[in-house]
């Protein structure tokens, strides 16, 4: 808990933590994760992705490598916890096998993503891309609100963005990837459990709908001669709620609404609104997504409206390892807890790195399920019990 | 018609029809209407709120008056019959009298208010509150958006806007008020009538509810652990429509709605919304209010979400009066049509008029019931058939 305060206070925002990729504060993060990496008896280096890598080796030269890491940015004014907790926590396992001159049958290693959110860039999985080999140049290309382009924020940091492909790990080395993370939602607090494990990180479908009705005078047009495009967005907001709430691991989220013309005295002809549906399997997401789309279809016919349900975002879901899973919930078990399965509904480092070998997660309770916010918050205990699960799983593994 | 082309011509937006109270267009659509009045053998004068004036005198010098008109001003960029109609009708019915060379037991007066949209200074029913004694002063402080007050713009016409309190007409000399006017509703296009009978010009209620749930992050909250602001909403934007439709001579219209944070990926955590209630019968409206506000607390309760109904605006029902609905329906009946009895769901001056002595209105069919917009539009036929009833109503009145 120390270390995530000592990270916490490098920040570009006084008074808030907001640390962006390829920054000075990135710099000075680097540094601090480095030196407890080291202490840990890691050897480590700064890969041309800007990802931090300590390495840990095994009892052979041979031997498989295991990595474990998370994101060390954040967004602007989060909290403390979010992608360091997955830092610290491998950190904390390794210097355990250090103190205890203990080497596994697999080679570890501890990596710290520069990028995760896409705050600056509005990239995002920069540096675990870069490891899966799924990386886009074209992407060096972006620039900042400064107008700093990607490619040169990695040369100020002394890297050679050019030599980014050859980040790529073959998969034949690989043994997996283990992302310690604070859930981000409220289940696990809800159930007095301190850790989940991740079963898959779900898909998502996201739709823009428009409404065309007809304005009108809020006072002259009985209700049976209304084309009111806000009252049929209503009926369809409704009906997502419940085709989701009845269809199970499945979340349906209308964010944003807009209605026209927007006057207290006058009926709105036209609205339009966002749908993000997320789901661990992509079946259940884009039957869902086709189902609720026909139903809006119906509720226009129905009401004389016309109804337009565009899709805008489509990614598939990302599966947890079966074999990664079984191990974590058995040190669970080992450590005394309960294992309790869930599906991650937010996008994680993990989801690059299933394109390169298997992947788990390990969730930490997390208080209100906050995220993204400076009163993000978890329990000191929680994190010491990550840890013994995640050493313990790493001497199960081989 | 060409009368009412002629006066949409006087506008102070070149390609669209604006005329606001006090301008210099204003003043010229006095002059127009004025020489109209007095070929109609009426006297004239403009009265110190605004209004233009034109009388033709009963068969007796001590005949009560009936009063006849509407409004001379529009909103920015409005149709050419709201309003003007009802000035432009009741002068060609007494240039019928005048050309017959006919006299009523009633002096008949036809007023061409100033002021009605209230577009210039956030004014309403200017010169009708003046006529009805209900004026109130402290209107004449009020600013236009070059800092003009009401007072000033009436001085520029070179009227003495202290003496407005000596405009107000004694109820006992005024037989009552007849205003003809387009519908601005769809109704009797959709029944194929060219007139109807206004029974009430609605009351009115507004409301605005504010919805305080939880925002949280859209794929980490499962379904039945959100407290989803706008879902909320959505269900009781559902619920008031279903209320106002069952209730029948009630209208309901939720015209603003605010969602936030309002981002794809968010569930919303606060909405605000806004209700406006309209019937022709108060105790109608104002259960409906009240049921309505139960309805959507118990929503919230059920959901586990503070939704608070603030009342913001109350205006009580204006009925108009039954002989003088009658006596319309009458005159409909004998020129070989069919009464329709309807209620206004827009305020008119007849609702000021209705302070100073028994009411009624003569609604015009328009097309696809739009007003406030240049595609107001209504047919010569229908316009001939308004001057016909009304003539008539003239002559069976006493």
């Amino acid at each position: 808990m120390q270390r995530l305060d000592a990270l916490a206070a490098i920040s570009e925002d006084e008074g808030a933590l907001t640390r962006r990729f390829a920054t000075p504060e990135h710099r000075a993060a680097i540094e601090l994760i480095g030196a407890w990496m080291q202490a840990a008896g890691m050897a480590t280096h700064l890969d041309d992705a800007g990802t931090l890598v300590g390495r840990y080796e095994g009892e052979s030269p041979d031997a498989p490598t295991l990595i474990m890491g998370s994101h060390q940015d954040t967004v602007r004014n989060g909290g403390k916890y979010d992608g360091m907790l997955g830092i610290v926590v491998p950190i904390a396992c390794v210097q355990a096998l250090h103190d205890a001159g203990r080497r596994l049958p697999l080679a570890i290693e501890v990596v710290a993503f520069g990028d995760e959110e896409g705050t600056r860039f509005q990239t995002t999985l920069f540096g675990s891309k870069a490891l899966a080999g799924t990386f886009d140049m074209g992407v060096l290309a972006r620039r900042d609100d400064d107008g700093v382009t990607v490619e040169q924020a990695l040369r100020d940091l002394g890297l050679s963005p050019e030599r980014i492909p050859d980040i790529a790990r073959r998969p034949e080395d690989i043994r997996g990837f283990l992302e310690v993370h604070i859930e981000q939602g409220p289940v696990l607090e809800a159930e007095g459990l301190p850790l989940g494990i991740v079963t898959a990180i779900a898909g998502c479908s996201r739709l823009t709908v428009t409404v065309e009705g007809e304005a009108g005078h809020a006072g002259t047009v009985p209700m049976d001669r209304r084309r009111d495009a806000l009252a049929c967005a209503a009926e369809a907001i409704t009906t997502i709620e419940r085709h989701c709430r009845d269809a199970g691991d499945l979340v349906g989220t209308v964010g944003r609404l807009q209605a026209q013309p927007g006057a207290i005295n006058v009926i709105p002809g036209r609205v339009t609104f966002t749908i993000d549906l997320r789901a661990p399997d992509d079946a259940r997401r884009t039957t869902a997504r086709d189902e609720i789309t026909a139903k809006l279809n119906a509720i226009g016919n129905a009401r004389g409206l016309c109804v337009t349900v565009e899709p805008v975002y489509e990614i598939g879901a990302s599966r947890c390892d079966d074999g990664l899973q079984t191990a974590l919930a058995e040190a669970i078990t080992q450590e005394g807890g309960t294992p309790r399965h869930l599906f991650s509904g937010a996008g994680h480092d993990a989801m690059a790195m299933a394109d390169l070998c298997p992947t788990a997660m390990l969730f930490v309770r997390c208080a209100g399920g906050i995220s993204h916010n400076p009163r993000e918050s978890i329990m000191a205990e929680d994190a010491a019990m990550a840890a013994k699960v995640l050493l313990r799983t790493l001497g199960s593994l081989s």
